[in-house]
């Protein structure tokens, strides 16, 4: 019996995922009935691969087996496990307690001989033979081959830092920014969509419903008569600054990751070329997007479902083909959940398939089934609650759901403190201390993260209205002039966080995350570990106040990365105390004597 | 997507398991990408009907959908679930918003008109309109359906009371000793092998290698010239005789469990007949039982795996068969896991298929997974680890683990205080208070248990040896003659315990149970429900001494069926004191006004 193979998701109807380099440690009940010695191997093989390379595996207890491969190519892998009964390692095992007994073994020893088809002179040199390979019909096999999506290191280890390009008058602009992006310490820039804006109902500042002229408009209504999702938005710039881009990037180690929103503007190419691929009201006009009773009448929705739906699907999978085309590899998904779960399967599997090195981020804020089964139909990292999780408990909850399986085995968090859509009330009335706080959160309890910026170091923090988690004067409908040079810019805080993730690898996965008393409900702990490297971070939650208390950590020597402060506790409990008006958080290294 | 139907046990490869009449809550994952208004429906029917029943599921949660049928007749039943996105019940659901924020509905109507086929005159009518049944090509079904067996109700409750017939003068004997059974409360009378009983190598008292004249054998030693498997020991009685027992317990509502070990002495007429079913050894001898450096001479094992497997799968499964014709229903299968897995399956199967009121108790005292597999592949009830469960956190956390899933959904424990193999030292040391105890908790935690009496009311006590789980001069190879009316039995007790598990519903099924706090190591409380029906039981289980502590309980009025005491509590904590010189336990019957 083969059982509870895993790890495995859904039974197997779903990929498991790693980065390039990492391990896959296979697991399994393997046992039978009656008393014989039973043997388990792990086979796996890269998809492209004919053979299947076997590893004995290891009884650990309980009829529970492991064994471990590394996946060194991007792509996919099948792995299994098989077994079998083994007469000759039962007769030899068996052969050992009737020695020790003191037993005769003349019959025993037949019998043995009679397993091994060849003659067996005496005990010892019995119990030194090599069993023979397993019969063919002896052998069982897991009842499936369960598969593991190998991405890039940047699926597990990211660090994304948004911007309107607009605002910084375009894509030449943008190339200008690069080194402040990387002093921040960023590795892949995500910009909104760089098509044309549509004319047609298009909003005005604040999301105004009538535009002025000069508005700009919001980058997601996309297509005019200058083209669509394969086109870039002329005052952004043309292809050759934005190839000149990505290669500067490159340069620097940073990838560009473009925003792919599958949704049209009424003056969308699409729009007249394919009215088959949108839905038509009984008034003969297009239907365009609703909350109902929220009407967005500038944005025409796809019609996933239309009888055209074979040549709508095939045109939107080749916009991803056509940034490819441009040299780009990381895709941020807007709002995938609207989109039929079918096209996302499809469209990413094929996708990878030809580019095994692309990134898909989806950015799906809703219910958790929906936003988990993306993750499960193939997006490569995803976006999550992280921003609406602000106290110990709902982080510690949260965090250690995110960091133990099932989720971690397909769904790669990335923490945003910060989005154009979203300004937590947290960051509203917590000024500085609360922005350093969910940025060293977020930079430490999840290999990968984003910020919004320059809104995010320059702590822009004024909603468009009380309760509401929009910006005022938003740069989704405006243009906005950044003073990245300010005195209160967080930007030094980012580039030693961007810098302490660099250098220690266990910021660089989460499944290490564990969780630390503290006996004071505004401390938060939790320490990661990858090899010798363990980092410990202890944040203040409370923004307004100093906190103080004791932490239950094993004794060793703790130097913080973030104030250079150096301890040596040498007790099971410490004491710890933070303030936000100093810094709200240690980000500890720990040494272990 | 329909994900996560429940119940179910490994994705669906066995069935799971209820009761004449109980309930089937199944629960499923139900949702669609966008925001279209989902349909969820509970399919099920008798595995002999043709069509399915449907009830419509409710809506929880978080995409999370619900709906439940109850078993009406024995054999198996299948259930899936499907679903479908409905535009018409969307189109309604938005119409309420869009006439709340008071817009036009004109172009509204019209959509709901084409959608449902038929002209809508106005708002008020439209909402009251039935949506059309879905299009077939809309409707989605899980992708599997799944089974549940449905067993006699005695499978869920059974009290089990076993006896060796020949120290009784056989099953004569037994049938005058059915009025102290029936007293004693119990409504399954399991007798151990009532087969000849082999003459070659046969044990002798206290199981000593040579055996001297008049030694009776061990039962299990099964098999002589005067048959095997399909006879009765002349020395028990005739087939009238038996006939005579079964309808006699019958009329006092107790069935006959008999005991099938596949094992024979070397003098069962199967060796002579068919040697083809045994092992040979390279001497020619046939291969005896053996756990190495063990040897049991006395016992031939079947071989499973023989070339001739499927002569003896048949006729193994035909001792069973014919036992049915005999009228018996409920079996207690020996050692099933030293046996093939694929028989059990094959077997419990075809004569369930034929015989769904077939009751089999696996006795697989071995590794937890192994002890599950055999009940997911057909076994109705299972011997536990409950005889070595005795301190407050193993019996927490057992009992814990048996009553939720996914144990409980196939794995129907049966507890037993003490076996003719195990008298436990608990049984050993801890005097009468010790037999109370542990015959308290089996018969209140688990709605099927069972003892070998009459050494458990007479309390038995004395070990082979220290250390021993055997009896001395145990009842296994020799005739015992009991004093049934013994002053110091425990007989009124066992009784009454009984009568309580008639008497209160709560305590016929284990999935209830639910843990209280005490602040005292040595009491354990815990309660039951079914329906208005509420038991808590609360025991010491320091056979010494007395232990006080208080019980985190909700006020209420508790009235303790074992000594008659009645409290009011007021309060939410509640003082217990329980001696073992007096009554160990409580069993309150739990009144909430």
């Amino acid at each position: 019996m083969i059982e509870s193979v895993r790890p495995q998701v859904d039974g197997g109807r779903y990929p498991i995922k790693r980065a390039l380099g990492d391990e896959v440690l296979v697991e399994a009940d393997v046992f039978t009935d009656g008393h014989d010695a039973v043997v388990a191997e792990l086979l796996f093989k890269h998809s492209e691969e004919k053979a299947w390379h076997s590893i004995p595996m290891e009884f650990r207890h309980n009829d529970h087996w492991a064994a471990a491969f590394r996946v060194e190519k991007l792509g996919r892998y099948q792995y299994t496990v098989r077994g079998w009964t083994d007469p000759f390692r039962t007769w030899q095992r068996d052969l050992v307690k009737r020695h020790e007994a003191g037993q005769d073994l003349t019959v025993d020893l037949q019998i043995g001989a009679e397993l091994l088809g060849a003659e067996i002179a005496d005990y010892e040199s019995a119990i030194d033979l090599a069993p023979p390979p397993p019969r063919e019909e002896w052998v069982v096999s897991f009842e499936k081959s369960l598969e593991v999506v190998v991405d890039p290191v940047r699926a597990r280890f990211s660090s994304w830092y948004e911007m309107f390009p607009r605002s910084f008058g375009g894509l030449r602009g943008v190339l200008e920014v690069l080194p402040y992006v990387e002093r921040l310490g960023f590795n892949v820039l995500y910009l909104p969509p760089v098509h044309p804006v549509g004319v047609s109902a298009r909003k005005g500042k604040n999301n105004a419903i009538a535009c002025k002229p000069g508005d700009v408009g919001s980058p997601w209504a996309i297509g005019s008569k200058e083209g669509g999702h394969k086109a870039l938005n002329p005052e952004l710039g043309t292809f050759d600054d934005f190839h000149a881009l990505v290669r500067a990037a490159e340069k620097r180690e940073i990838q560009i990751a473009l925003d792919i929103a599958f949704q049209c503007s009424p003056d969308h190419p699409y729009v007249k070329e394919h009215p088959e691929w949108f839905r038509a009201r009984p008034d003969g006009t297009i239907q365009y997007a609703e909350n109902p009773p929220k009407k967005y009448q500038d944005i025409y929705p796809f019609d996933f479902e239309t009888p055209a739906w074979q040549s709508l699907w095939e045109e939107l999978k080749s916009v991803f083909e056509f940034w490819v085309g441009h040299g780009v590899t990381i895709f941020r998904v807007d709002n995938p959940h609207t989109k039929a779960f079918a096209f996302w399967e499809w469209a990413i599997a094929d996708l990878k398939r030809k580019h095994p090195e692309l990134i898909f981020l989806a950015e799906a804020f809703t219910r958790p089934r929906v936003m988990h089964k993306l993750a499960k139909l193939g997006f490569t990292q995803s976006y999550t609650y992280f921003t609406w999780r602000n106290t110990k408990h709902e982080l510690t909850e949260y965090f250690t759901e995110l960091a133990t399986e099932p989720s971690r085995e397909y769904f790669r968090p990335n923490f945003w403190p910060n989005t154009p859509d979203i300004l937590h009330e947290t960051l509203q009335h917590g000024g500085r201390p609360a922005f350093i706080v969910r940025a060293v959160l977020a930079a430490t309890a999840a290999a990968n993260y984003g910020m919004y910026g320059p809104a995010y170091e320059l702590q822009e923090r004024t909603p468009r209205e009380p309760g509401s988690e929009e910006y005022l004067n938003s740069e989704k409908y405006e243009l906005k002039r950044w003073d990245l040079e300010r005195a209160d810019s967080l930007a030094p805080m980012i580039t030693r966080l961007n810098t302490l993730r660099r250098e220690n690898a266990a910021l660089q996965s989460d499944w290490s995350l564990q969780f630390h008393p503290v006996d004071n409900s505004q401390l938060i702990a939790y320490s990661k570990k990858a090899g010798d490297n363990e980092i410990l971070v202890v944040v203040n939650l409370d923004v307004h106040h100093p906190q103080s208390g004791w932490i239950d950590f094993a004794p060793c020597e703790v130097h913080d990365l973030l104030s250079g402060g150096h301890y040596r506790w040498t007790k099971p409990r410490n004491y710890i105390e933070l303030s936000p008006h100093k810094l709200p958080a240690h980000v500890f290294k720990v040494t272990r004597t």
